[in-house]
């Protein structure tokens, strides 16, 4: 996988490709990262990258030409066209895990990193294949957006994890959210592990995780339940967790 | 305010919060930054931070003792208590700009941020505040959401953002969309600024602007207008644009 990034604060990104897992990956030569400052495609004598918006208002408006170019340069001679190109803004399409699974099937992603400006709509209607969203909040720009899918999508690349179970078992992809953990010392400030996890019961263990995760995401995220096909077991389970509610 | 971080991973934060706005905040000294290693406060004498599940099961838990005691470290003396402790996990609430809203009133804000692993109950139980999720993805880390909270809270502090009105105009606060922007060329590869825009007649500018706001929250985030207080002239101008297409 070939990641591409076009904005105008590269030095953002060091931190987090450079450590931990996306570091790791881009070592074993699973991911490559390019990271483009778009400004210096810039055609305008003093490398201006935005313009005042036609029709008046406030704020800046990020001209076509440079970000047009760049996207050029960095899809020449890539040997694939399986790639999507990525505007990371409010009015996107809210990212999920599942849209992390369909561009873990890519072999390029392109994100334009906007900043504090809008963006001239031609780039949103000729370059753009998916206007995305990491949720109902605002941000500065979009590197933070492109640095979460980064990390998604990476993480569901074969052989980026160390363990090939953990991407699976993680939350959302079981459809319940996680159990709780516990780990020793068995009394931490007074505050003490459950008996049964202690026992030595397997099977009592067992239950006990699935009931709590099922609790939980009852009390948490009922709409999980709801799209839910809930065993016998489930169904029983539930009915005594609302009795004890 | 006061953002403090408990990581494994200090480095990941370099860039992110060197960097725009948020170092300018930190220069105005609007704001500061703490980020903490927990694994120094480890007593353990390999310096760990996890251990094996009680109950078995595969991964590693995050051990009570390191983040109680950096939590310790981090709110001594700090001279308030208005402050939230959040876990970032998928479990969590989801974050929106209301909640950023929320926590730009706390004077501190300190962020326990677990890296692969599950997190020990009692943490959860005893220490948090808030457990907050950024969106139905699974990342590696609650680093990644940590950066995304700093920011989006950041910016709504007073004198953060250069233009005082830049928050208030951004999506989500007017609860539509942003209509679409064009700056120059005119013509730009054969793509053209619509007319209007370049007419001069300010009302005409206004209304078409208002009516593509509309349309496109109408195309892609249908939930917020059904939420949405009309005026008489949207409710008109939803009409004939349900007629269009």
């Amino acid at each position: 996988m070939r990641f591409d990034i076009l904005t105008l604060f590269p030095e953002m990104f060091t931190g987090v490709l450079g450590n931990s897992i996306l570091k790791k990956a881009a070592e074993k030569q699973l991911v490559s990262y390019n990271i483009v400052d778009f400004r210096d495609f810039s055609e305008d004598k003093h490398q201006r990258v935005d313009d005042y918006p036609y029709g008046g208002g406030g704020g800046m408006v990020l001209t076509p030409q440079p970000i047009f170019d760049a996207l050029d340069h960095v899809t020449k001679n890539v040997g694939t066209n399986n790639r999507k190109v990525i505007l990371l803004c409010p009015q996107g399409e809210r990212y999920t895990q599942k849209k992390a699974e369909e561009l873990a099937q890519c072999e390029q992603l392109i994100f334009i990193c906007g900043h504090y400006e809008g963006y001239d709509e031609r780039i949103r209607e000729h370059l753009v294949t998916d206007e995305i969203s990491i949720g109902d909040y605002v941000l500065t720009g979009g590197e933070l957006g492109a640095m979460v899918i980064i990390d998604s999508v990476s993480r569901l690349l074969p052989g980026v994890l160390g363990n090939e179970t953990s991407a699976v078992t993680d939350s959302f992809s079981s459809g319940l959210l996680e159990y709780p953990h516990y780990t020793r010392p068995v009394d931490f400030r007074g505050f003490k592990v459950p008996d049964v996890l202690t026992s030595g019961h397997h099977k009592n263990i067992e239950e006990w995780r699935h009931k709590e995760a099922l609790k939980r995401t009852l009390t948490r995220r009922p709409d999980l339940i709801k799209v839910r096909e809930l065993s016998d077991k489930e169904k029983l389970w539930l009915q005594s967790i609302e009795i004890e509610d």
